[in-house]
């Protein structure tokens, strides 16, 4: 098999985390969670979950906003578009994906119908996330230009291991495997579309892992072999992506998002609240100085829908100008697309690019009556992981309640780790109406 | 959406087809079920049948090989792959793809689902089979050589289609849908991955349809527009791709085997035949001269284990020449890998190109002790539609037994066309073990 291929599979198998990965995966647990609830009422994650429900079967695993069980697999399609619904969880910006919302829900489901015990889940989950960031590092940005999406195609892989560690199968096949279904693109963006593609990397994963236990042969090297998945989808095959793997976590340097939008728009409206409030009568214009990579993600002009809103630079700029809480889901609406006031703004913002800036950093330019005034913000600067801990429960508030927040809190944290079942019991909305 | 999208879910909603298209798609169902039932317990088919009845689920469509009702996608993934699982069922030369199995477990699942009846299914079939056949030129040989196997490309945009047909969903919405998810590598051949790869399309196929008649909203211009599923899977965008899509049925044009090998060896196969018998022992070197994209599909120079032996032009000539019967499933063994006989034979073939030569046509030289003979054979030769029949009445006979055949023959040529339920029963085996 490809040198890729084993490394994965030997890592899956047996690596062990540190305790600031750990505890990094906790927090992305109990923030996946959090997202996961508050969407879902979505449209797409009605829409999915009623469908599973519809197919049935095998009482494996439990779905998020509904106290039912159905096989893994569809436990994963639905939980994965579910929670990324909202398009409200972490990032990492080493390949541009969603680790959590391909990999955690496969890592649940698959933990629910073993029996599996939190510490397993946990290891399970973070091996995932960290194979997934690594795949997509060697897939690379010529991958993700092409129009791959990185959260569905690196997703599935990570989904695909972490199951092959819940159910002791060869991770080698189940990448071989997973290899010739992962899939996800970039042009769904704005539509159900996107949430969907988190769906089927959890799910897709999830299959493959099954399949590879019960003996499925693929080919080993699918995935880093002649015409495998890297050169079939645009990969750089990147010589330096497994660096380190075990020893260092890239996960430890994910990003979570405190702002209900597109992370290629969070850097911009931390610069820009820095500059508020200000009176937006006065603003002449806005110039917002950004990547180039961001301009296909996240530069919708004037979008006309509440989904559209949240890949706006435009719009979003309008917004902080004008005062609305862009942590709240209910700002990105219809509505705010077409509201006069905001529509004024947004024609007065310019989106430019910076070839100088990191991907992770916003510039902005506000120009007012009175002169200029500059600021920007670098999601990458360190964030202590108090503080992150701090405002991921104040986001988990903000989205659930404080009730709903503690106790999943307390879930998340529990000492060995999230236990499945309590974890799933919490997302079925078991015992959560009285105070939501 | 992308005009393209938009002819091919027009045509997939309304078109009929010619006589002489449904006898072709007639015959396509009762081959595509003679294959599948002769595959029903090769271990890929065993091992997604396996883990489908695990999975359980609502009673919507039945299995081939088991007296058992699933979800409609669930039948559709493993019907895919069982009937693919003996790659002995038909291909289309216009793309390079398998069309039938991957749009008719599809169409037949979603028409047992919705109780459709023998007209509604041939119809859906039929638009579906011929909509993957396009799908496939449209993404052309680009696409092929980059690395996709079209039977599960192609071959999902044709099940979404057909599927899109008999639940009167919106079948642009069904293309922009699977468009994310729609894959499939070469790279599989030769492994469980490849028959698989039939099955994914297929559930893919039938979930994206399922989906779009819930309401999903995808990118219109998934398939076709920018960063769609063409731009990025290598795709050409062939301007004449659609050319008569409605009144011209390429499926009339597709090739059934006749061999239970590789289809890119059937024709070196014929044309070896018409210079059998001869001795073996007198055969000093053959040569193989074949069009140069079949030696990435079926050019395995030495295969290990009986499903490589079927894309080994050189062990095939082998056979042919030792007068072993290639329509017999059981000479493509592991056996025959290592047969000392058929090994020495092998080690005189030498495959070579010729670019002036159709990829259906395949020429051979034998030379012998006392001189050196020649014979060419193109699958583009016509067979009249009878002849075809007949030999298709034959091979279903080798297969599964006169009686089998024949009750399997009887239900596919009914009047109105193959009740869903019908087959389906036959394909659960019931009623036919006394004979078996």
């Amino acid at each position: 098999m490809g040198r890729i291929t084993e490394e994965l599979a030997e890592f899956a198998d047996s690596a062990r985390g540190t305790e600031a990965s750990e505890r990094m995966m906790r927090l992305s647990v109990f923030d996946w969670a959090a997202c996961a609830l508050a969407g879902a009422d979505e449209p797409v994650a009605r829409l999915v979950r009623d469908m599973v429900r519809e197919e049935g079967g095998a009482a494996q695993a439990g779905l998020v906003g509904a106290a039912a069980r159905v096989p893994a697999r569809a436990a994963a399609l639905a939980n994965g578009a579910v929670s990324h619904a909202l398009d409200y969880d972490d990032t990492h910006f080493a390949h541009i994906g969603h680790p959590s919302v391909a990999v955690v829900p496969a890592a649940l489901a698959l933990a629910q119908k073993t029996g599996a015990d939190a510490r397993a889940f946990l290891e399970a989950a973070l091996v995932g996330v960290e194979a997934s960031i690594r795949v997509g590092i060697w897939l690379g940005r010529s991958h993700y230009q092409a129009g791959f999406h990185q959260t569905a195609t690196a997703g599935a892989f990570g989904a695909a291991l972490a199951g092959a560690r819940l159910l002791g199968a060869d991770g080698a096949q189940a990448v071989g495997l997973v290899s010739t279904r992962a899939s996800g693109l970039k042009s769904q963006f704005g539509t159900m579309g996107k949430p969907y593609n988190a769906g089927i990397a959890a799910a897709n994963g999830a299959e493959a892992a099954q399949l590879a236990a019960r003996g499925f042969v693929s080919t080993p090297d699918g995935f880093d072999g002649t015409q495998g998945f890297g050169e079939t989808h645009g990969g750089s095959a990147a010589r330096d992506a497994l660096d380190g793997l075990g020893r260092h976590w890239l996960f430890e340097g994910v990003s979570h998002k405190f702002h209900a939008c597109c992370h290629g728009t969070q850097a911009m409206i931390e610069a820009l609240k820095t500059l508020t409030p200000l009176d937006p009568a006065t603003v002449r214009g806005v110039t917002v100085l950004t990547h180039p990579r961001w301009l296909k993600v996240c530069n919708q002009p004037a979008p006309q829908t509440g989904l559209g809103a949240k890949f706006s630079y435009r719009l979003i700029a309008a917004m902080v100008l004008a005062g609305r809480d862009t942590a709240a889901l209910a700002t990105f609406s219809d509505a705010a697309c077409v509201d006069p006031a905001l529509v004024a703004l947004r024609d007065r913002v310019t989106v430019a690019v910076d070839e100088s800036m990191p991907e992770t950093a916003a510039r902005v330019i506000v120009e007012t009556a009175t002169g200029a005034a500059e600021a920007s913000h670098d999601l990458d600067a360190p964030l202590a992981i108090d503080t992150r801990a701090q405002r991921l429960r104040a986001k988990a508030e903000s989205l659930l309640g404080p009730g709903r927040a503690a106790r999943l809190w307390e879930s998340c944290m529990a000492s060995e780790g999230p236990d499945p079942e309590a974890l799933g019991a919490t997302l079925a909305g078991l015992g959560l109406t009285e105070e939501a």
